[in-house]
């Protein structure tokens, strides 16, 4: 199996992934729970078609501009749309549906056809005082489709599906143009139909939309070959409430600020992205990927850092700590099997024949030189074909009464290991006050020449008011990420959960500098409020 | 000879590089004068000491709150500082100081010890309406140290030379803090004395600076190794009128937009760059550089982004076009010695021995089935050690009565050979209208995935009005790149030069977004007026 023959799926709102595969609970795991002291499961969630939204703040007439522009159907409040769009797919996002908290839902979804008919919403929204939350895939774990609704008649989801289309290739420089409602699969089906590979496969790579990738950097778990999503793009198209802006006349270019990096990472705050050009690459002819065990975190990272900085690179590097390499999370068919201690390592190569034997010899010669020991393709191959369902544990754990959630930061490799346990023993102290026991799992999964990403897995019993858990615990480990001067997301984003955070991490003028951007381009303010943009009166 | 070993020099406001070696030109090109049709020379340049300054428009009084932050000994209105301030080193700069019009000269020279000294000297002169030319290198060649002063009192150079210290090292994670004031060489010579190389030699090296590096997206002759500049900043430090911003918390993140990459490139019109933290990189034990021979331009091109795409990276690619093959102006005391036709590329090798090796086997393969024939290292190694001399030449030409310059761009590889082809007809149409003879030299030096640069030598004989020769020349290219959908610069920048061409290719609302980042951090205006930020008016 391939990325590109994995489905485009309809995530389910209340499930990660492919509703046709949900995941069961191993038997191993349904014995864990009981150490996790789970008590009897929470009442089931709220059937969706009885969840009562809200009453639509818009009437018909209120929606008539954007009718006008979009046409009757193209514009809708119909009950399944607007749960649909409700919210994303962090475990609190998650949490409240189940519970029947639908307060966040539009008020009606408008389903433009190409970047003239976004750039026209968006004038007609901000002349109605209407707040546009653009979407696509609705994949953000970080509250970036929950908009702020103070101050406008009402709020719309700007939804990006009908804009799936390949542009065009160039296969001389080797871009292509892809609209942004665009999926990972479906980006995978049309680049491989002409011989080219994106090789971005984020975890939310299922429903996941290059629009998407492109506003909240996405980073995918073959980042270490293909770069990041932000190193992707070279060239981008803007939808503004004022107009549009196209960037990208070179791949690289000393004609001032890099302004595509501006746009990337706005989060939908400062326009939407209606296309972005892409670098892409050759099919790849040949793929291995290994396990590597290290006897503990420290060393294992330390060989990575090596890879990092004195090898070619592979294409996928990870390494998960003690308990996640206990915990096999990576390979949920075994999950909590347990394993022969250590840490383990999946180190890939993808790429031509040549290519591939030139870089993994390179990268064998330094992981066996850092105390590595090979495990062969087997771990490497569990992990590679594995890798989507992971999440999907969640819904079934979430079924259970335990609460999971992830969150990840990134830093320089000098501060990794106190960052790391910072951050592992803000979560335990705030979710263990009580003497419940918490499991902290970690890896990195994103290596850099100066430092690495950092991702952590969450896991303990739920109390009674686990939204209000897990945002305790969250504020602890922000606090721990921030107080060691790592970021607040090396590829989740901001949203509204983080914002805070973010203003901190850049200070005062820094964010008045991205309000005056966003005042620029967006001056009534309506794209995606209450997200990214820290406020005035933040700290 | 390395790169440390070369000394920091200071410019003669007259001639490039080293005032204690200055070139001569080479017998072959005395007799390829006639051939461009040159007269006899024109009068020697005005001897700087005899060169008119204006009335500094600044009074002691006028500066008494920048010397109450600096004390007196750091603040100067000396004849020879101005005139030493005066503009940068593109070609019409030289041409008007050496007609002695120095009209830009600044009214004084201002030097700050550190970075509150910064910041607090620009909170004065906002105060007071007095402009600042953010200076240390002094390298521009498009114009970015000339100031507009309408409107203001009168205009200080803010020379950053005391800001010449490796503020620390973080050998883990490979990076280093250097102050901007900080020269090329300099750097090299701390970083080395620790086993370490930044890997960034662009052509100003010998003379420029860490914080023009920064300011202007400086790329060095190495860039396919190690990087452009821009690649190379993990962090940096911005003070502005308004205060300071610190960014670069991880290599990489996902919390917003990336920041850096809006400093990066300003060009002293949002901040002053104080310090930046690089990645730096271990000195390397090898080095191999090559010449290969291609049948013309196009088939040395098309190799070029084979290796760009489908090899790993050599640490230097350069190719040179038939024209600037035979004139050979990479080995200055060979020029206009000729060759054996066709296109001479320079492939370079740095690293330790196992990793050139990989690399150059790697690359050997690519080139040899692009038709590449490999002419050992004796053509690389003339245009290793030779290559800081080249813009040297400049002077005697200047002296001899020849109008020489350069200018650069870059572009997708699909639209390369369109691009060289339409900047060169522009170039000699406009200078060879009265059937003047015209010499357009191209090569690239800057390869990417997707793209590379174009970098133009243009000699030809001068009129009796060698600045308005070049303006018309430079619009006539400008208009080329800029119908090529090409950007206005790889590596030189924008400064006052480029600005409306720019302005066309970011269109009015990334200008306007621009402008309120200014007016945020700036709002006076006092930064580098006119410079890079495209006027309310411009299309």
């Amino acid at each position: 199996m391939t990325e590109s023959d994995l489905p485009v799926v309809e995530f389910h709102p209340y499930r990660w992934g492919d509703p046709a595969h949900p995941a069961q609970l191993p038997p191993a795991a349904r014995e864990a729970l009981a150490a996790l002291g789970v008590p009897a499961p929470p009442p089931p969630p709220v059937e969706p078609a009885r969840v009562s939204l809200p009453e639509p703040a818009l009437s018909r007439e209120d929606l008539e501009p954007i009718t006008a522009i979009l046409g009757p159907d193209n514009v809708t409040d119909d009950h399944d749309a607007r749960l649909a769009h409700t919210r994303g797919w962090s475990t609190t996002d998650l949490l409240r549906i189940r519970a029947g908290d639908a307060t966040d839902a539009p008020d009606a979804i408008a389903l433009p056809a190409d970047h003239d008919e976004v750039v026209a919403v968006l004038a007609a929204c901000a002349a109605a005082d209407i707040a546009v939350v653009p979407y696509s895939g609705g994949t953000s774990v970080v509250g970036g489709l929950s908009p702020a609704r103070a101050g406008f008649r009402g709020v719309i989801a700007l939804d990006l599906r009908r804009l799936d289309g390949l542009e065009s290739i160039d296969r001389i420089s080797r871009t292509a143009e892809l609209q942004s409602g665009m999926r990972g699969p479906r980006a995978e089906k049309l680049l491989g139909g002409n011989g080219y590979t994106l090789g971005h496969f984020p975890q939310s790579y299922e429903g996941a939309s290059i629009g998407g990738y492109a506003a909240a950097r996405s980073a995918g778990q073959s980042s270490a070959g293909y770069g990041r999503f932000d190193d992707m793009v070279v060239g981008l198209r803007l939808a503004t409430p004022r107009g549009t802006i196209e960037l990208g006349t070179a791949p690289r270019s000393a004609a001032g600020p890099d302004l595509r990096q501006l746009v990337l990472g706005s989060e939908g705050t400062l326009g939407v992205i209606t296309s972005v050009t892409v670098r892409i690459r050759p099919i790849p002819e040949t793929r291995v990927f290994e396990g590597w065990r290290f006897d503990d975190f420290a060393a294992g990272a330390a060989a990575l850092r090596q890879l990092a900085q004195d090898a070619p690179a592979p294409t996928v590097v990870r390494l998960s700590d003690e308990v996640e390499t206990q915990i096999n999370l990576s390979d949920p068919d075994k999950m909590l099997g347990g394993g022969p201690g250590g840490c383990l390592a999946v180190i890939g190569y993808e790429g031509t024949g040549d290519d591939v034997e030139r870089r993994r010899a390179a990268a064998t010669q330094v992981l066996l030189a850092a105390g590595g020991r090979p495990e062969g393709t087997g771990p490497g191959e569990a992990w590679r074909t594995g890798r989507y369902r992971a999440p999907y544990l969640r819904d079934p754990l979430l079924d259970a009464g335990v609460l999971i959630e992830t969150l990840e930061t990134a830093t320089f490799w000098s501060r990794l290991l106190d960052v790391r346990s910072a951050v592992t023993s803000a979560l335990t102290e705030s979710l263990g006050t009580d003497g419940r026991p918490v499991l902290v799992l970690c890896h990195i999964s994103h290596v850099y020449e100066t430092g690495a990403s950092l991702y952590f897995t969450v896991a303990c019993a739920q109390t009674d008011d686990p939204v209000g858990q897990w945002r305790g615990a969250k504020r602890a480990a922000n606090a721990a990420i921030r107080g060691h001067g790592a970021s607040i997301s090396h590829h989740h984003g901001v949203g509204r959960d983080h914002r805070d955070t973010y203003a901190a991490e850049i200070g005062p003028l820094a964010a008045e500098t991205l309000r005056a951007v966003k005042n620029t381009l967006d001056p009534k303010g309506i794209l995606n409020p209450g997200v990214l943009i820290p406020d005035e009166d933040a700290r």
